[in-house]
């Protein structure tokens, strides 16, 4: 596990060191040991998909000492749920399993006052999609509270009322920019509550949260322990811990984005259109089959390569033997996409079939805004 | 009634024309005499002491049609309740009378976010000091709404949200001021919330709904209106109404004021204090008592007056005597500050008498935040 990996797990890292140099991230590979002490890491870490963290210790801590801990992640229900969106439920599957609990807020207020969203739809893609999608990957019920921004208790709006008092314009628009309106301030406020509040005694008192996020979230996360240590005793908060995965590329070599069809893949995708896209898709390979078998290819660079790594391939023996195949130009591109394409479609075909069932459960649970 | 005494009703309102003019706030000697139709006016719209209003004719209609209506006021728990506030409550007390459902909200947020009070302090001051000289003063438990802004139902917080989508930073600057902090923008949004929220179904779905302030506050009633304006088709939000008092002159002449002692007289004031201020009062005397029998006192000028027209004397024909008395040189400041001390101390005696008890009340009504 982990080191044997490092020929295709630490290379990528390298954009984002600057993550480590300029905001004090620390490199997930520190703490990776530690954790296989105690338990498989999942392959997202082993394979430097999960690149950095800050203050994991204290998960790893909360394991050691099999004290409870939590998860907080976030749905923010724009676009429908594609590849690029489930490697941060696939972590929060796999911390649910090691028995914490697990906080999913919905982001309604935030997508319907800064992104404009209409409230109908964004419930609807909240619970039919995005929440469906999760219970069908294996997120279970137990131990799991999901709930609407715009729904939840009192002291979690307590808590938004609080942080106005601490926090300034000035550091809000050095983190978020100028451009700062009502709807933006109210959406930052109110993920700080997202963040910070399963350690309020009414909701658990969990001294220990992580959030798993993409690096682009961690000025939400640098915030957080800010406004943590400036409630630390009126109110007892502690700094979260969180951890930050590297981004799927797109299809076409850019972001993983729901604005691009081409680039995503929808977890909901029908499969003939899946296929096409993945056979579409970019690739690392070289100009010409032949330059390809001499040189071989770059799976450092491939979107499909990345599919497989993040999503498709569970076995890391495969996965290597895959990596060496093409970098070696034993394996050219149209092979490798065959192969790929059938992993995603019986990847799908199995997934969508757990949809139905899922998109009822998800219904069940999920206390939807009154109006 | 009214008309009658317009020779101290209405000079005053001179200060408060510009209001008028520029602001839109509309006479509420327009309203007054379609209101005595009805029932009999407030003593403090009679003398003109409420002097303006905004579509109170909604609430002529209500009363008309004996239709449900609505009363928010507020609670801004920073120094002890004094006679400057009272002239609200009275008034929340006569529509309570006449049958209105009566929203109080204590702003504990703001005290908290934006005067930076302390938490406890905040809800001692609201509850032992503001509510139970409210309850003191008649105003009954039943049709009452009391609730803290941390600690209400979560409609009112969803409010909150949805209201920041549609007001816009440029427009609180130019109502508020550029030193717009994000305790101050909560605060706003959250007075927002106060005086829309009855309108909502789960609140009891007033379509009336009036909100009794001092001219200071019309800011956040001008916000108000063009915010339900916005959610007009959305949410179903029709203008408050509201009506404006003139503020009671300080005993040193400046406003009524927490921050300077000898311009204020509290309710829980003990009687010593209590008569030794109103005897320092300035007055509208003349230099010398000689000046005064030739030329007559100045009773519009006078803070000793006003304590006699706003709160102490009940009777319109005793008051019109007074007044005429001073004007005309008849009565010298010694005799009136007697007379004006005396009804005081009978009125702070019998009222303090009833707080222990309205103490209990309170304490027992208010829903006090949990941390």
């Amino acid at each position: 596990m982990g080191l044997r990996l490092s020929p295709w797990g630490t290379e990528n890292v390298v954009e984002y060191k600057r993550l480590f140099k300029y905001f004090g991230i620390k490199p997930f590979s520190e703490v990776l040991k530690e954790l296989s002490r105690i338990t498989e890491p999942h392959m997202l870490m082993r394979r430097g998909v999960v690149f950095g963290h800050r203050d994991f210790d204290k998960v790893i801590t909360a394991l050691k000492r099999n004290e409870k801990f939590s998860i907080l992640t976030g749905i923010m229900p724009s676009g429908r749920m594609h590849f690029g969106h489930k490697m941060v439920i696939d972590q929060v599957i796999y911390y649910q399993q090691l028995g914490a609990e697990i906080f999913i807020v919905i982001a309604d207020a935030e997508a319907y006052a800064v992104r404009k969203l209409d409230r109908g739809e964004i419930v609807n893609l909240a619970i039919n999609d995005y929440l469906a999608n999760y219970l069908a990957l294996g997120l279970s019920t137990r131990n799991l509270h999901v709930y609407f921004q715009t729904n939840y208790e009192r002291d979690y709006y307590r808590l938004i009322q609080l942080f106005s008092r601490k926090v300034t314009m000035s550091e809000l628009k050095a983190i978020y920019g100028e451009e700062l309106d009502p709807g933006k301030l109210i959406a930052v406020l109110t993920q700080m509550a997202d963040i910070l509040h399963p350690q309020l005694e009414s909701f658990g008192g969990f001294n220990t949260v992580l959030v798993p996020v993409g690096p682009d979230q961690d000025p939400h996360l640098r915030l957080a322990r800010d406004v943590a240590d400036r409630f630390s005793s009126e109110l007892g908060l502690k700094r979260p811990a969180s951890t930050y995965h590297k981004f799927l590329m797109g299809l076409d070599g850019g972001k993983m984005s729901s604005s691009r069809p081409e680039s995503f893949i929808a977890l909901t995708e029908p499969l003939e259109s899946a296929g096409s896209k993945i056979m579409k898709s970019l690739t690392g390979g070289r100009p010409t089959a032949e330059e390809q078998r001499k040189m071989g290819g770059v799976p450092e660079k491939c979107p499909v390569f990345e599919m497989l790594t993040y999503h498709l391939v569970q076995s890391d023996e495969e996965l290597e033997r895959i990596y060496w195949d093409c970098k070696s130009g034993r394996m050219l591109c149209g092979e490798c996409k065959l192969m790929a394409r059938e992993k995603l479609l019986r990847f799908l075909e199995e997934h969508q079939e757990k949809l139905g069932r899922a998109r009822g459960v998800a219904s069940s649970i999920a206390n939807i805004p009154g109006f």
